[in-house]
């Protein structure tokens, strides 16, 4: 097993293998995962992250391969986190993700990593940060994770980006009612891919009108711009990786990235320690403590409450 | 307001108004919850708990309400909770059982309560073991609890209950599938409702095939029995009860019953302790402290495993 402290160099240096295996050291939750995590804090705070999510057949994974393509003609290191919180097939996701990326396949400024996330201890808030953590801190520039459809993990994947970009194509009354069903709330930048087709132009209008809608913005507010591409001809995407770096310079002049990186750092910690405290609560579990509380209540001699303030007690104390 | 005593006194008498009451205040985490829970502590333990589960269409309410009338007839005090894990439509499901219910309706041996679990703090596995206690406190016999369907919340629930029981009925498929999917490993007693309809031999007989191939039973091991019914012509319901009674019984001798109360109690305490702590974190939200191992944690000074072992050790002093 190589060392912790290599390991990172390697993956600073462009080597995909290390990065894989950090990914892997920080996912499984492996003995030396904190001490993983403390080599990459300072090496992390860099990259851009940029979330992508949309319905199937929006063309999530073709939009992708061309803003890996752009973001590679200026010179960036990119990396993709294709993240399916619904699929237990990763294998299946993984081997996808190969062929739609194999334009990129020989490329050493390219990393392209999936994520099923079924399974996960604590699900997709536990796996997707950490992992991003360390594409952040293996020094590529911009940070792409992919998430399919437009559920509740979607919506936190988003929360762990620095601008959250959202998928719709023209036709799919769907993407719009998905749209109505909460992605509004979460787009810094909407893009209408496969606009060569009937009624992008409705799709455009109608999001426009469904934006409008919200709250009313002050001067200085951000209006998530709509960009119309046809991702497989590469055409638009240009302007779609203009609208991130807007947004992007907007939230650095506003004090928002910051904040929202704040935010993001704050929920991981709780999240971690949340499932530490719960940890603590199940190691109790196999002890006789737990057991004699459970025979008082069972007796009538003790209520649940009163039972909970005696293992909650024992957490704080640590013994 | 009624003080606890007066209320915990009138519901053992048989008054509804005041068993409602009281399952208010459990459910909606009151003030007066913690008073509550110490007052019904040592009164609790006596109620024979039942669980039954089963897909929509199987004839569950039917069966519930037979089941009511045959204990009845056996001089039994009955509660009925219905659970609806996955309806947000509370009322609609309170309507429903006041309409099925009707027969028992004017019956002070009986009591029907709905419960929408969805929203609930800390979900199913909070708000039904409380309200439970409230049932046994209050001096009911016999208590059942009927979930729809069989998902990972039915399974809580069933393990709340002495006695599990699986409504199937003939010519649904799916109601078999369900049952490969995890019903085979909740049910103490099985029910093949609308016995009368085509296919009904057939259901059994599969089912029995089903249980046939799980695990070896000892001698003195519980097997599952299936019982026929048609519980809208009140048939093959007084033999569910005996079955019912039966378990109870081989529980009582082999001291599975104690140890099943335990699990629960356990489980229970658990909850409430990881719900406790959990809040106690999320106290810590609005505090300055969090928000500055965020600033660190943003700054690379810090990594969100050694912020959490912070905050835990916050918990843990209770500052």
């Amino acid at each position: 097993m190589q060392d912790v402290p290599t390991l990172v160099e390697q993956a600073r240096a462009g080597r995909p293998r290390a990065v894989a295996r950090l990914i892997s050291l920080v996912e499984g939750a492996s003995p030396q995962l904190r001490e993983v995590m403390a080599a990459l804090a300072p090496l992390a705070g860099n990259a851009y992250v940029v979330g992508l999510t949309g319905s199937p057949g929006v063309g999530k994974s073709t939009s992708t391969s061309a803003l890996v393509a752009s973001y590679r003609r200026a010179g960036k290191r990119v990396a993709v986190l294709a993240v399916d919180p619904s699929s237990p097939f990763s294998g299946g996701a993984l081997l996808g993700d190969r062929i739609r990326m194999a334009d990129h396949a020989s490329d050493p400024g390219v990393y392209i990593r999936s994520m099923a996330t079924r399974g996960h201890l604590g699900g997709l808030a536990w796996a997707a940060p950490q992992a991003i953590r360390v594409l952040d801190a293996a020094g590529f520039d911009v940070v792409l994770v992919e998430t399919v459809g437009v559920g509740q993990s979607e919506v936190e994947i988003a929360s762990q980006a620095d601008t959250s970009m959202v998928l719709l194509a023209p036709g799919m009354g769907d993407g719009i009612q998905a749209a109505k069903a909460g992605i509004l709330e979460i787009g810094d930048v909407y893009v209408v891919n496969k606009a060569d087709r009937d009624g992008a132009d409705a799709t455009v209008r109608e999001l426009n009108h469904m934006l409008g809608l919200g709250e009313s913005r002050g001067p200085g507010d951000w209006r998530p711009p709509i960009v119309k591409t046809v991702a497989a001809r590469g055409e638009g995407v240009d302007e779609v990786v203009q609208a991130l770096e807007k947004h992007r310079a907007w939230m650095e002049e506003r004090g928002v990235l910051a904040e929202r990186r704040a935010a993001r750092a704050a929920h991981e910690v709780e999240t971690i320690a949340v499932t530490a405290l719960r940890e603590r609560i199940g190691d109790l579990r196999g002890d006789r403590r737990l057991g004699a509380l459970a025979a008082r209540i069972v007796a009538g001699e003790l209520d649940p409450y009163a039972a909970a303030d005696v293992l909650v007690e024992g957490v704080r104390e640590g013994d």
